[in-house]
Parts: structure tokens; sequence; C-alpha cells
């Protein structure tokens, strides 16, 4: 970029940026020096990048729909942890075609959902070049409760629950998402979460994340899958099911706790968003789908256990 | 990413990555889980992004170059704190054409510099597309001393300094440069460094951010900037300067102390890299260039002095 456009930037974004009480050194030194709070003092890392014609499309979101989803991201990566997140650092390759509007539209969507979760954009690196935009963001946060939740502590037994409701997201929803902080941070003050994950890829994908790292195997009931509004109505029910799998970009938390707190939570939710208990983790080793609920068109409709692909079920299903 | 090679990718990765004693969580979750030492636990975090055909061209450098080099910029602004680095986080935008053996050979060259300087691979995010590439690092250190050295603190009296010799760089230094990490860490513990700097942009610009930022004005002995020996010895004097005041990516330190502080340094060097007082720090605002040194043909020869502007000095004097 040229240098002074490029100050110029930096100036108008430090302005725009509030402050925070672990932010000591914001933006404009060679690094931002910031306190961590906890004893011990506990950090959880996150970095996401966005690359454009690939996690968006300039033709159908607006700049600053882009810097929203950049940080939302990570935002979502930082619920997966049960973490509340504090600052964000942005890496920005602007084109040069679309000129400093551009950057700052990006960052007026950044940051007006940085507010919302009050994380503070800390620092950053602003480029320029010929080529498409990408945005890398890593967001900084603090653990909540006595340890961080991790993917890998599922056991056999548990309840596999999700939040809010899969498929769809590619139509728009992706660019307008909630992170699930607040519901995850409430999630891990009120029961023992012993696995946690945000669904980027899919559910069908992401349930085997949980599943490998967690030494289990999981049965999803096909029928109990919330399939968002956002799916196409008209579609047999069968592909309902495949596109709440298999869409990805939920950005919502799949978790694995013992049945009895997730019974607990079905009669006390500490938040409006909807959970719904999908399926449970078996001491054997392997992803499957089972449809005994209604829909006879339904994979293992019956009772039986179809094999679960990350991209979906397997081809004799279908 | 194809699903399948990017998680043999991350697998690989993994296996390469020597752990940390500060990470308690690395690669391989939602998020990456650390612990900060320090009462207050304060945390140093720098971000930068190296591009294409922008900061390194695959025509010169090899992808092993091109992954120390991501490392090794973020590494020179730990070392304009005085910070320690501790833990790294990389996003990674591959060529689709250059294939998986390149993500790999990157990632050699990246962990052989943070195995150099004890940094940890702690996290990232891996991503691939048709257009080049892009690397974003996100660097986390702690601070040495009582206090981070920041660019504005500098004081009119205070002496201005710089390690190594500087110019001529972008011929290859640029991907083989050693961060000035210990070099920093050792200035720090040594005397009271007022205002440090890593020299990315160029002298004669980077000397303005100090200035600026400091409140203070400078002036530049032109004589006595060091010419590094990459900047060809058959160019004038004048030119020569001009080199070393412009062409940047020197990645050596400028710093301003008390020029009992420098004298002391001059005479007891805790290092074997040189250090060399290069001009003064002014109460009065403003960047100049004087040249009362060896050399009729420089610039301010005679010890009048001429406006410093980041390209060099003003067209009137060429």
């Amino acid at each position: 970029m040229l240098h002074g456009d490029e100050w110029d930037l930096i100036e108008r974004i430090r302005r725009q940026v509030r402050g925070a009480g672990s932010v000591d050194v914001g933006i404009g030194d060679d690094a931002a020096v910031l306190t961590v709070a906890g004893d011990p003092a506990r950090l959880l890392v996150t970095t996401d990048v966005l690359m454009e014609g690939v996690h968006f499309d300039l033709t159908t979101a607006t700049p600053s729909d882009v810097g929203r989803k950049a940080l939302a991201v990570n935002l979502s990566d930082m619920a997966a942890m049960a973490g509340r997140p504090t600052a964000a650092f942005v890496g920005l390759v602007l084109p040069r075609a679309r000129g400093v509007r551009f950057a700052d539209a990006l960052l007026t969507g950044l940051l007006a959902l940085a507010a919302e979760f009050d994380v503070c954009l800390a620092g950053g690196d602003t480029n320029i070049w010929d080529g498409p935009a990408v945005i890398s963001v890593t967001l900084l946060g603090q653990p909540t409760g006595a340890r961080s939740v991790l993917r890998s502590q599922a056991r056999p037994g548990d309840w596999l629950m999700v939040t809010g409701a899969l498929g769809g997201s590619l139509g728009g929803r992706h660019l307008h998402f909630t992170p699930r902080v607040q519901e995850a941070i409430a999630l891990h003050a009120t029961v023992d979460l012993h696995a946690l994950i945000d669904l980027s890829d899919g559910l069908a994908s992401d349930v085997q994340h949980l599943a490998t790292q967690s030494q289990v195997g999981v049965i999803v009931d096909a029928a109990s899958i919330p399939v968002h509004a956002d799916v196409d109505a008209s579609l047999t029910s069968t592909e309902r099911v495949r596109r709440a799998l298999t869409d990805g970009e939920d950005f919502e938390l799949l978790m694995a706790l013992a049945p009895e707190d997730g019974a607990r939570l079905l009669t006390h939710l500490p938040f409006e968003t909807p959970l719904t208990r999908i399926g449970v983790c078996t001491a054997d080793a392997g992803c499957w789908l089972t449809g005994d609920s209604p829909g006879k068109d339904r994979p293992g409709s019956g009772g039986e256990l179809v094999p679960l692909a990350p991209d979906g079920w397997q081809h004799r299903f279908q």
C-alpha cells in the first residue's frame, strides 16, 4: 500500500477502535501489549483466513459483510472453547482496484461485531495488491470456568446436542450468523461439557472430528436433526436432512455431555437459542446415522445403522 | 483444501512441531490454550502478512525461504519490543497448482527458524485456492525487563543507534536475515532504551515513525550510516547512502537512548552484531540529514541540514 494511504487508514482505524482494559498498547507500535487475566493466566488463541471467491463473493456480500464474517468465524471458534473473546488482530490483503473505501467498509463491519462482543481490535497489518481480497483474523480470549472445553473428552454414553438449526447457511446466513459465544459460556457454567466444537464444515464432517479426537463412536439420529428454515422446503425430507448434515457454515455448537446434564438443559435452558439432542456417543469407533423416527425414506429407517461420511451417508443409501 | 489433504498436512505439521511449556493445547482443537507467565501476565502480539509477488517471488525464493521469512519478519517486530517470542499462529493460503509439497517445504523453513528461536507453532489455518500464495503469521511473546520498549519514548538529546548495516537487502538478504531478538533483549537488559523500532520500510521512513510517535525531531548524520556490503560498491557514495536509507527490509534495530548509555554500549557491546551511532534526537520536530563528515558530494556536506523524506532526501539535493 502507498505509505500515506496506509498510515491514513491505520489512523482512521485507530480512531474507531475502542480501548479495552486488557490492551495496554494497541495499534501503532511494533506489537501490541496486553495483560492476561487469571492465575495462572491462560489465553485462548484462534486464527482463520477468509478468501475472496472461496469464503465470500463480493457480488453477493458487501465489504461490511466480509469484515463481519472474518471476525464472526473466529468468534465461533472461541465459542467452541467456551472462551470469552478479548482482542483481535487483523491481516488485510486488499485489492488495489477496490480502493481505500473497501477497506473502510470492511473494517466498519468488523468493528461493529467487535463492539457487540466487547472485542478490541489491538493490531494488524494492511497490504494492497492486484489479487483478490484476503482477510486473516487472529482472536485472543480467556477461558471461562475451571478449564477449557476441548473436542477430545467425549465419553461413551454421552448425549450429542446442537444449538440452533442446520443447513442452507450459504444462501446468506453465513454472512450474518450470531456466533454462539454467550451460549457456550452459559452452557459451560451450567453443566459439565465433555466436548465442544463449532460446526463449520457441516455436522457430518465435524461430528467425525469430535468422535476421532475423543476416541469414541457416534450414532446420529437423522430424524432429530434440526433442519433450518433456510433449507428449501420443497425438497424431500431425505434431501433436507442431507443438506443439514453437509451444507456447512452453520456455526452452531455441537457438544457431548452426560445424559443427565443433557436432560437438565432440556428442562432448564439458560438461553433462548434452541438446543436439540441429536445422538449419542458409543464405545465402539465409527460414525453412524440412524433414522428410526418418522420418515420411511430416511437412511436407517427401521432402526438399522448406516455409515455417516463427511459428505453425508454412503452412496448405497442414496 | 480437500479435507483429506488438509488433515494429512495438519497431522504432518503436528508431528514436526515441538511442544513448549507455555502451550497447553496446540494444533488440532478450535483454539490453542497457552499459559502466560509473569505477574501481571503480559503478552506481546504482532502480525504480518506476506504475499507472493509483493514480499517474495517464487522464481528467486524457495518455498522454504518464504516460510522462514514469514516468521522472521514477525520475530523482527518482536525484537522491536525487546520481547521474547513464544508461540506462532500461521494462516496459509496455498496455490492449488503448487500442491501439498509447497506447503510442506514452506513449513520446513518456518519450523527450522521457529526451533532456532524456541517458538512453538501452536495453531493456524490452511486453505487452498487458484490465486497466489499468502502467509499470515501472528507471533506471541513475553516482554523482558520491567516494561516493553515502545517507539514513543525517545527524548531530545538522545542518540540514535542502529544494529548491523543497511541497504541492498532485496538482493537476497531479506530472505535470510537474522532477526535481532537476542540483541534487543541484551540491549534492554544493559541500558535504558527510550525507543526501539525495527527497520522494515527503510531507515529514512522508519526514523520518521520513531520521531513522530515520540514527538521529537531527528538529525541523521549521512556519513555515519553503516552501508551494507550488499550495496553495489561501484555506486557513488551519495547513491550508496541513499540505498541504505531507502532500500528497506533491513530488519535491523533503530533505537534512541541517553548519550551516556550509547557511549557505554560502544565500549562494552553485549553482542557481536555491530552497533553504530547515526544521529541525535532534537526538541524541534522534523527529520533532517546532515553530512559534515567525509564526502563532499553527500547531502548536507559542510554541516547544513537537508530535509529527510521517507524516499530519501528532497529532490533539490539529488
